[in-house]
């Protein structure tokens, strides 16, 4: 039988992906949602995770897809509730409040689940696969999309917390730390912002490898047009493309794997997975790059964005 | 019979404390030292790590006291080498490089310590065990102090990765997690840069407290005159006062501690004790704070800023 799942900020995220993806679960059914403003139809209607998790006693399971700003404080009352809980990504506007979240689920015995959803794109663990062993030169990141088009009228990704260029970005950063077979850190990075906001609207990043890859990640939010969501890996064995942000792989120009987008059904399998094994799944380490960026980065100022 | 250690990066902070805190150990000798331009009088002098690592086998403990930047890769070729590793504070440039470095030292069974100097203040353990199941109520961190006094002419201090303020401030920051009861994170940052450099000189920072506290700190590298390192707790039970950066704890007006500077004598000290252990301490809280602030913060541009 479904397990009763309630899901909290019904936005663009919540309706664009979750909402499919938990309808087309076997392992789940929306039980509730709470959000300010919007609901579901036919599904129990709360304009608070407050009001929910008193009313909604029977539900043990919470995904969050609100804003990173709050999410903590979501996260923290489901979990002290007695809820295990799933998190969008980023999985905080801190790293030091994920840290809190984890260290409050292995108190209480809970599942906790950070979301990384583009690892679940059809072609990442081909490519995982295909690079383990191998000799890897030179890996080049290119994460190019218009800010209106995905986030359109967000001002919330502009202020401290929202991360900018590294919200799509950091998805960049999940498959890296996904399929690079070894801890990467960042060695210079360069952080553009426009002047009447307040975070990045592109990166260049450039990370150190132990054995001596040469790894650059180029983000930009201002690209219209075509978007790009592209891995290129040079290595020993030929030159692995991972393009459509994960979702097909070739090598040499041959196509080696290709799917159709199920990253959210992955996530909610993986969920329902950790769920049966009373385990949590956190791995902070493209937050922790997003980090280091702001941390190590030069500023450079760029033209005003509006909407 | 005292351990040989060989001290990388003879500066100020080597002139200042480490070589005066070693040859008042009974733990450490001074065996070696490996520095660009610089040594110690009567000791075994290197011009880099790598000659050191080669020449001197016999040495098995190697103290890194270089800026933040290069630290990395010298951390890493001395536990490569197979010698045990102490690290200045802040650990490394970036959070990332810091894992890399605990996860090398755990796979090769060599100690690694990540120092906080301030941590071993003359008043910090007695403050932290006044304030444990104290119902506090709001923390105030002042820390103002004249860069040019305590950095004179170090540019590196305003490159990325030399964090500003954050360099005093991180010390506090320290002094901060090692006696707050709860863990506390980031809500809220503003960070002043001047108009030529790269790092902030000054930052206010508000944290959240799961239990409800207000903790506030004001860093601050302009402040000439008096210099202020001061943490004020208003608690239930009374207002806990630490001051001159841990050395003093007063309650309500009245001294409960006080002591002179032994900071580096107590980290000298303490890496002997995890050495004859087998036993690492590597406690990332500071530096994830900083990464966060730099993260949440807004950033404001005030006067340039010259020697």
């Amino acid at each position: 039988m479904a397990r009763q799942i309630a899901l909290v900020g019904i936005g663009k995220i919540a309706r664009d992906q979750h909402i499919p993806a938990i309808a087309g679960s076997g392992a789940f059914s929306l039980a509730a949602t709470a959000s300010r403003n919007a609901g579901v139809d036919g599904v129990d209607g709360f304009s608070s995770l407050e009001t929910l998790l008193a009313a909604r006693t029977d539900i043990d399971a919470v995904s969050l897809c609100t804003p990173p700003g709050p999410r903590y404080a979501d996260a923290r009352r489901a979990l002290l509730a007695g809820r295990h809980v799933m998190l969008e990504k980023p999985p905080g506007a801190t790293l030091s409040e994920v840290h809190d979240l984890i260290a409050l689920a292995e108190a209480r015995g809970l599942t906790l689940f950070a979301t990384w959803h583009s690892r679940h794109a059809a072609s990442v663990a081909a490519a995982r696969d295909w690079l383990a062993g191998k000799d890897i030169r030179r890996v080049e990141i290119t994460w190019k999309e218009d800010v209106r088009r995905w986030h359109p009228g967000q001002d919330w990704v502009w202020e401290p917390g929202g991360l900018g260029v590294f919200d799509p970005g950091i998805n960049a950063l999940s498959v890296l730390t996904a399929i690079h077979p070894r801890p990467l850190h960042l060695s210079a990075a360069e952080l553009s912002f426009p002047a009447n906001r307040l975070t990045p609207i592109a990166a260049d990043l450039t990370f150190r490898d132990p054995e001596g890859a040469e790894v650059t990640a180029a983000f930009d939010w201002r690209q219209e047009g075509p978007q790009t969501w592209d891995i290129v890996i040079e290595t020993g064995a030929g030159t692995a493309t991972l393009s459509d942000g994960g979702a097909r792989l070739s090598v040499d120009g041959t196509e080696m794997s290709a799917g159709p987008d199920r990253e959210y059904a992955g996530l909610y399998a993986r969920f329902a997975e950790l769920l049966a094994n009373g385990e949590s799944e956190v791995d902070l380490s493209p937050m922790r790059h997003v980090a280091d960026a702001f941390t190590l980065g030069r500023r450079v100022e760029v033209d005003a964005f509006e909407w």
